[in-house]
C-alpha cells in the first residue's frame, strides 16, 4: 500500500495511491482515517512530503565502499564505524519530489547526492530488539542526502554541508509492502545510471539500528531514520536532474539548480 | 509577556502567565490568538515544553571558559570554534519543567548539566542581517543541555551522549521583554549555587548566529536555538536537583533519577 501526502486546491491531504490514481483520505496514516470517496489523477496533484518528521534521524556512514572512497578522496584511511550511532538532520531542509534542489551561490562544486532508503516510523516504540524492531515500521520511502563536501568536511558540524534548504529531498510516498533484502537503489543523473547497489547490504540494517536507537531513545509516529548510502558520487551542476529508484518503492526526482 | 503551554483536564493549551495567574488563551504565539477569558493559578496547572519545535538548533560550544575547562579536563588543548558553525538535536528528548530526566542504566557517572540561554523563533526569515536579527525573535525560554560526557566522547554522534529521552529540558515559559545585555545565568544543584555567568558573554551572539544561519537556512515559527553554556558542572546523581535560573525569565527546575 501506498500512502502520500499532497495539495489540492491549497489544502494538504493524505492519500493512498492505486496505480495512477489517488484516493484521498481524511485522517492519515499515524491516525484514525477513512476514504473520502474523492479521488484524482496522480499528474493531477502536487506532491508533498510524505511526512513531517516529530525527528529526522539519520544512520551517517553505513555502507562500507562509501567510507573507503570518501576516505580516498580526501588520502586518508578509512575508519569504519564500529557501533550504530545515530546521526540527524535538519527538517528546515526537506522538501518533496519535484522540487528543486537549490545550490547557495558560495557552494564549491563538490554538491553530490546521496540515494538512502528511509524508514518511516508508524507507532510510538522503546526497547525493541533485533526480533521485533520492524513491528513499529510503517513503511519505507526515498531520501536524496544532498552534501557539499567541503562544508561537510571544513565546518565543525554538518549544518551547511548538509542541511541547506532544499538539501533533503524525500519522497515521492510511502510504500509498507517492502522485502528489505531485495531492494535495488538505482541512481540516475540526466538519465544515465551512475550507481547500482543492494540497499540492504548495510554495515548495519534497519533492524540493528532500531533496536540500538530504542535503547535510549522513543520513537514517535512520523519519525524518519535515513539509512545512508553506497559508493561515491559525481559533482552535480545547475540544471542536472538527480533521479533516485529504489525498486518496489518508486522514484525521487529532482533538478539541481544554482541560486542566482 | 510571558507564554506558556499546559495541560489541564487532558487538553493542551497556550496561556498567558500574569503574576502567578495563568489566562488561558485560544491560539498561541505562531497564530491568531484570543484569550477565551478562563483564568487558573499557575500552580494547578501542569507545564508542558512551551514549544515543540519544527527544527531544534544548538550552538554547541560558544563559551570560552566551557571549551577551555572540558579541553583542560581531557587533556587536551582547547580548539575555539573560528565561525558560527550550528549544530542541533534530537526533538524526543524535550521534557518540560518539573520533568524527571532519566540517566539510563548504563550511563556512567559524568552526567552532567548545561544551562543554557533558548531562543524561541516567532516569524518565518531568512538573509537576516545582524541589524535585523531580533525581528524573527519572539522570545527566549531556558534549555538544560543534559550531557553523558563518555557517551558524548566516545560515540561518532551525540545521540546517547546529549539525546536520550528527558535529557532536553526545556521551559519554563517563553519571555518575550528580554534585555540580553543584562541577562545572568545561575545554576543550583540542591539549592547550592554551582555557577553563575552573565548569559550573553558568547563567543558568537543571538544576532551573530541568527544572521549566519539564515544565509542558509529559513527559520520557521516555533524553531529554537539553544545558545550553548559556560563553565564545567558536577556529576549529578540519583535525586538530585538541578535549576537553571536566567533573571528576566525565570527557573527551569528538574529531578535527575537513575533508571531502575
Amino acid at each position: 500500500m501506498r500512502w502520500l501526502r499532497f495539495e489540492k486546491e491549497g489544502k494538504s491531504h493524505y492519500g493512498i495511491l492505486e496505480g495512477n490514481t489517488v484516493a484521498q483520505v481524511a485522517g492519515g496514516p499515524f491516525t484514525r482515517h477513512r476514504r473520502t470517496g474523492k479521488t484524482y489523477p496522480l499528474r493531477s496533484v502536487k506532491l508533498l512530503i510524505p511526512v513531517q518528521p516529530p525527528t529526522f534521524f539519520c544512520a551517517g556512514l553505513n555502507y562500507v565502499e562509501h567510507i573507503r572512497e570518501q576516505a580516498a578522496k580526501r588520502g586518508e584511511a578509512p575508519k569504519i564505524p564500529t557501533n550504530p550511532d545515530m546521526g540527524y538532520r535538519f527538517q528546515s531542509a526537506l522538501v518533496p519530489h519535484g522540487h528543486d534542489v537549490v545550490i547557495p551561490r558560495d557552494a564549491g562544486e563538490k554538491v553530490q547526492y546521496e540515494g538512502e532508503l528511509v524508514v518511516v516510523i508508524g507507532k510510538q516504540a522503546k526497547h525493541l530488539t533485533e526480533k521485533n524492531a520492524l513491528d513499529c515500521v510503517l513503511g519505507y520511502t526515498i531520501g536524496n542526502d544532498v552534501s557539499e563536501r567541503d562544508w561537510q568536511r571544513g565546518d565543525r558540524t554538518h549544518w551547511r554541508g548538509k542541511c541547506c534548504d532544499t538539501f533533503k529531498p524525500m519522497g515521492p510516498w510511502i510504500e509498507t509492502d517492502v522485502k528489505l533484502e531485495t531492494l535495488k537503489t538505482t541512481v540516475r543523473v540526466n538519465g544515465q545510471v551512475t550507481i547500482e547497489f543492494p540497499t540492504n547490504h548495510m554495515l548495519f540494517g534497519v533492524r540493528t539500528f532500531i533496536a540500538s536507537l530504542t535503547k535510549y531513545i522513543t520513537l514517535m509516529p512520523g519519525d524518519v531514520i535515513w539509512m545512508g548510502t553506497e559508493g561515491s558520487a559525481p559533482n552535480l551542476k545547475h540544471g542536472d536532474v538527480c533521479e533516485i529508484e529504489i525498486n518496489q518503492i518508486g522514484t525521487l526526482k529532482n533538478k539541481f539548480v544554482r541560486e542566482r
